[in-house]
């Protein structure tokens, strides 16, 4: 279906600004993805929005073109509007000329095969979007089987988050899951939790790893409670040469995911 | 010297606004860092701001009360006003109770003693500010020299990459210059020029790394243009296991500093 919308007031580009808030994302179970590398990252992932609103200006591009023909054959819609309702709608002066709308999916911890992949990534209260989407990015990049939240993180579907990840939203394996929902599942099969910590630690190079290993980042600010480190099979510690006494969240688990990588041999 | 302000035209009000500015704070040659934990990381690395502007509301603390101090007996300025007008300077609907204006400092090539650390970390257009708080943090946290910034980099004195920093800006040296002075002054002494690389590059890990080793990271979007690539002394590469073929700049500078931390010995 192909409409056309000059209206700031059409009930459709409220409802697309509306995804901009996490609790209306939430509600309608979808949310916005901007820009054509990231629409074309999901479509190579198997995934297309279920709604494509473009820019009536926009310039003529192929792969524009095998994406509008794909959602129509899907039975998705394709929105035209002006630059100025798109700039409404993303709440960007300088939008890109199209963005799409996605079903949210199931992020149930069922959903998980810890089987899958030797690293998995774990984040506990991940607050900050940018740093959640740049941890799927890593996550892609050393073959993690997913990324499971714990607590109270980032929302994976916020646009920042999706920008971070590069496209791996599309490509890793997402999971949210409160603490002890996701301590009983991983007890109930093979899997190591390993925190980097300062406390009762072995230095992170030549550590014990074993696959599956369950790679535990904290909050920015707080880093993990001293409960949740106790619970840990191995702890680690890395280097800290200056002042201060931790890395950005992101970057240490990447430091350790690359660290684990090597050591597993794979 | 002790003022209040209450009106929102007052020149120093229209001043500290303008900070955020990226042309004001060049030209003012001042940026404006928020918080007294940030303000405290200065004091500590021997930082003390010029001015000093808190909430009137602001609850007693005795850090602030010794900055206050300190700045006072160092001939700064303490500035209180209400909480709407701190708000109106920092640009936050909730800003923290204080902030604190500094001079901006030197940030030549000739200030850097490359003797001085076995790392030092090299970011080329490096354009967000997180990504650049973040490789401070991360210099601090390997021991690194400093950060130099070549070609068209965010500004490092921007409020987002002192907060990304964790006041690493204080402690981490800083240069910035244009590519062909940083090599001209690179190729003046011993220095060992590193790539993340995808072109004919060997494995990161067990690469032959040499002290002092200078860390080249690329632009986010771009990566390091070719001829920076031919001019580097080593290129080596991370596994990739997944779709992508790049990690965010601030994760492959610190997984790569990581691996050259212990490849030394450090």
């Amino acid at each position: 279906m192909r409409r056309h919308i000059t209206g700031f007031s059409n009930p459709t580009v409220k409802h697309l600004r509306s995804l901009r808030d996490k609790k209306h994302r939430r509600r309608a179970g979808e949310f916005l993805v901007e820009g054509l590398r990231l629409l074309e990252d999901a479509r190579a992932s198997g995934r297309l929005p279920r709604l494509l609103v473009m820019a009536e200006e926009r310039s003529a591009h192929d792969l524009l073109a095998r994406l509008e023909a794909e959602v129509e054959a899907a039975g998705g819609e394709i929105v035209t509007t002006t630059p100025d309702i798109l700039s409404r709608i993303t709440g960007k002066a300088n939008p890109q000329a199209v963005a799409g709308v996605f079903a949210e999916w199931d992020t149930g911890l069922t959903r998980i095969d810890r089987s899958a992949a030797p690293i998995w990534l774990v984040a506990q209260d991940l607050r900050d979007p940018g740093n959640l989407g740049t941890m799927l990015r890593t996550g892609d990049a050393v073959g993690a089987g997913g990324l499971i939240l714990v607590g109270d993180c980032a929302d994976p579907f916020s646009a920042e988050a999706v920008r971070a990840s590069m496209g791996a939203v599309f490509t890793v394996a997402l999971a949210q899951a409160r603490w002890e929902e996701f301590l009983g599942w991983l007890r109930g099969g093979k899997g190591q939790l390993v925190a980097a910590s300062l406390r009762d630690a072995v230095p992170y190079r030549g550590a014990p790893y074993e696959a599956p290993c369950f790679l535990l980042v904290g909050n920015e600010s707080q880093g993990l409670p001293e409960a949740y480190e106790a619970e840990c099979d191995l702890r680690v510690t890395m280097p800290m040469k200056g002042r201060a006494d931790s890395l950005n969240a992101a970057v240490a688990g990447a430091v350790l995911a690359y660290e684990v990588l090597a050591a597993l041999g794979e």
